[in-house]
């Protein structure tokens, strides 16, 4: 995903530069030890999508600042410290085709390096002049770990409603991208009603994102989307695929998916998609996606004809496209 | 030592109120899920020393502001934050006489609740008008980070210097300290002197808390200190007396002792606290903790004589002679 999105953001490649280098530059530390960690780290470094969120939504809404570099690497920090705690919490053990941190050093260092990073985003951000920034990846983190918070009260909750799984996932991964969205434009100068538009944008692209997460974990291929796959239904967490699936399918498959979900067969994550997807369940959550793009695009079209708007009406479209 | 450090600390005891309230509204969720967990980990605040830092040091240098409350429920939330997540590292099962929330509730809860908090405190500190304390904040939780980094980096080594040792604990708890006293001194509008000499104060009291804490892990009653003790030694954390035992006790002693940490005993803790508890190792730690309070209550002096003068000098006194 990296390249095929790079090659359609070129609009913003220098400031992409300029986000990489304040990437090593804010996390380079005195201690060896310390260096050791963060670099094996950024290897895991992906799709770049909440830096190019904040990028070309300046860039469609106004004109691009340092500003815009600087909270562009706070929430790749930010996104990129999530991702470590995952870790911890998922004991994944591929991520991104790389060993996770916690594979090699102990779940201790992947806590601390977490850690690591969170505090630099923040001293990051308290870089800046205002504090609005500040303010919004605050209140914006508080809702990230709200979310991570109520999905794990809700691990093994079978009868979960699509509501509450909604809920979580706004929260932890669609607040994000609307404060990348939003936070850009603002930076750019843009109207108070741009500014919505564009929260609007990235809050239906961040549900859409972790609605085709929770697809890829089913129907996925783990050399392809470069992670293990089935660790939601291992760990218990509920998928809008399966939200569906218990809502609507024939009663003995409930029955059975209920049996396997509780159970302990090694063969759990396999039987289960085996299970699944054949069922319409897949294609009912790839409609919710489409529809919360569909709107993501929608929120754009007020805004004027240019290249920033078209590559973000592309990145609506490739969220769900996406195989990995 | 809450009630104690309370009772000489009569003067910024609105202020403490004000903090107490603060910290509840800051930490209060929508989600009664995220509730429940606040709530236990409230019960294990303890001494709130760093909050009683900066109003004090605010007190002693200028006039106390709003500012001073905000900050210090922040360093309060920072250091609780820091707990927590010290429980996910060092598998603790008994902390401040209360269950663990990773005993209670898995690593996972831990972690997040452990976000949760960092979160919100630089959400809260972002609520100041001015990025000066952010900055500062940021700066130390970095610190804060790097020295826990170090620390398990210099697990099992026997080696350790006591340079580096010094460092460790510098960086992960003295910091903190001198920032709480630095930033208290700031915002209350005292001089760079003055400043500089509560930073003073509050690194060499942070140090010296920290040798203290060792040395209770060695000579501590788990009933008083109330948290599990031998930690230290079942982790392969060096600590100062076992520095020094291992630079000066007798070579037979020296052998044994690392021997001891090298093997799987299961009386391991109390094996090697039998051998460093008559040696000299204990009352050299103990003399280089009281150089320091020494040297954080010369720090002091040249400030004029007031009630939070007085106070901070008490403190220092009883970082060292506390028994937990």
């Amino acid at each position: 995903m990296t390249s095929l999105l790079a090659s359609i953001a070129d609009c913003v490649a220098p400031q992409m530069a300029s986000v990489d280098r304040l990437f090593h530059e804010e996390l380079k530390s005195d201690l060896p030890c310390v260096n050791t960690l963060v670099k094996h780290v950024s290897r895991f470094r992906g799709k770049m999508l909440r830096p190019l969120l904040v990028l070309l939504s300046g860039k469609a809404t106004g004109h691009l600042t340092d500003a815009h570099v600087t909270i562009a690497t706070v929430v790749e920090i930010v996104h990129m410290a999530t991702l470590v705690h995952d870790d911890v919490l998922d004991e994944a053990e591929l991520r991104r085709k790389g060993a996770t941190i916690n594979h090699l050093r102990g779940n201790e260092a992947a806590v601390l390096l977490g850690d690591y990073l969170i505090s630099h985003s923040y001293h990051l951000c308290s870089s800046l002049d205002s504090q609005t920034a500040s303010r919004l990846i605050g209140r914006t983190t508080n809702q990230v770990c709200e979310g991570e918070l109520l999905q794990i009260d809700n691990r093994n909750n079978w009868d979960l409603s699509e509501e509450t799984y909604l809920r979580i996932i706004t929260l932890k991964t669609a607040t994000l991208c609307a404060t990348c969205c939003g936070l850009g434009a603002r930076l750019a100068g843009a109207s108070d009603a741009d500014v919505r538009r564009l929260e609007t944008y990235g809050l239906s692209l961040g549900i859409a994102f972790q609605i085709q997460d929770d697809i890829l974990d089913v129907i996925g291929d783990a050399t392809t989307v470069g992670k293990t796959l089935g660790i939601d239904i291992e760990k218990g967490k509920m998928t809008l695929p399966m939200i569906h699936f218990l809502r609507t399918a024939p009663i003995e498959h409930r029955t059975l998916l209920r049996s396997l979900l509780e159970g302990r067969d090694p063969d759990k994550a396999e039987r289960v998609r085996n299970l699944i997807l054949p069922s319409p369940s897949i294609r009912y959550a790839q409609d919710r996606a489409r529809a919360l793009v569909d709107q993501a695009r929608s929120a754009l079209t007020p805004l004027p004809t240019s290249d920033a708007k078209t590559v973000l009406d592309a990145m609506a479209d490739f969220v769900i496209t996406r195989p990995m």
